[in-house]
């Protein structure tokens, strides 16, 4: 089984993704705040990339969620803190989602056979499901603005090595070598590791502090997400 | 002083470059092979992108040097391994050089103030010569093939750390602290990290090995090849 990892969403080839597994990861915050949800009981999320699309493909009792410059859409029922997807009215409900760059990121991987969403959060969920998937594997950061994000390369990281405990990997891309490397040197301080990186500043500086401590939890949840059709639904192993 | 590393030269935009010091890096072996040959006497290295370009400003008493596909290139007087450029045949001499990715990143920094070869070899020297130039760095990572290869990602974190060891750092993007972090794992086992690499292994294979380990010798050279117009000469600090 091997692993490539892409530093970003603009550096991908739509043709890369065919007959594998692909873990989209976006840490801050769209990929946490989707494992949240699903491990709080929501239905089901449909990721999108426009307000327009999310707003048309609404049916009666879905939730509408999403974020634009780390802000609540106007109108919309929820942002993109993981935080607001705790509470019992998401639960047995779907949600409309769009956010920057993590619904770009699902979208992109739309050649693949399987496809997941991948967090700090999930990583161990996420080794667990990929071997019983049995693809090899590409883990797509979602980065920020076309640019890699430090956060998402850490947790590429943190998933290769919660895959490498379970089995021999054949092979690693050199991009995979170096995340899994800066995972390994950063594993003892990952909060700080986030805390300073371009996101997790911004975010601090926004007030938004919890949400980055509390995205940058390893394997905290054991939920995966899976698209299904259009809709994001747990795993089931 | 700011540091900001880029993944490979595709991910280059030439604003990215103005009023800073550019480093190109392209361990495997361009830059090596440059920094070798400028401590071994060589007058000046002119990078160019073809071998029609080459041929073309060559002057009496040039030598021409430069690869394809890890070969060099028919009817030239030197490939790119740096065991051809410690003879006495290259001293005083100017070479004009063409190769596929390094030559490339050097053309690519045109916008900036100064512009540097690094390498694993030249890591501390660079750092010094930085520090006298007084401007924000970026590191550019030439890469393979629009790729990120890891000997440019650990180069890029050994220049990080050598200057960080002389002046505090205002500011690291993601990418140079994913790199700086990349390096510091692997410090204790860079040559072994460098063979394991995509670019190591298929030098490897093509019986290039001893080129290898001769370009993940750390700080081992004290030259700073620094482009004076079109031309590639020793810094002089």
């Amino acid at each position: 089984m091997q692993i490539d990892v892409i530093p970003c969403v603009n550096e991908s080839r739509y043709d890369e993704f065919i007959n594998k597994t692909v873990i989209a990861v976006d840490v801050l915050r769209a990929t946490s705040t989707i494992v949240t949800a699903l491990s709080n009981g929501c239905k089901g999320i449909i990721p999108v990339e426009t307000v327009c699309q999310a707003k048309n493909l609404q049916e009666n009792g879905d939730l509408l969620a999403g974020e634009r410059y780390c802000k609540k859409i106007t109108g919309f029922d929820l942002g993109n803190s993981p935080f607001e997807f705790m509470t019992p009215e998401i639960e047995g409900k779907r949600i409309v989602m769009t956010t920057t760059n993590g619904t770009r990121a699902l979208h992109k991987s739309g050649k693949a056979t399987y496809i997941l969403a991948g967090a700090m959060l999930n990583a161990a969920a996420c080794a667990d499901a990929v071997l019983k998937l049995k693809k090899d594997i590409v883990i797509l950061c979602a980065g920020t603005k076309d640019e890699f994000s430090l956060e998402d390369g850490l947790c590429a990281g943190l998933i290769i090595e919660e895959t490498k405990r379970r089995i021999e990997l054949s092979e690693l891309n050199d991009f995979a070598m170096a995340m899994n490397s800066a995972f390994l040197h950063n594993q003892g301080r990952i909060e700080e590791a986030i805390l300073q990186c371009s996101n997790g500043k911004r975010l601090c500086k926004m007030g938004l502090k919890e949400d980055v401590l509390y995205c940058a939890k390893m394997n905290f949840i054991n939920t995966v997400p899976f698209l299904s059709g259009d809709v994001m639904i747990p795993y089931e192993f």
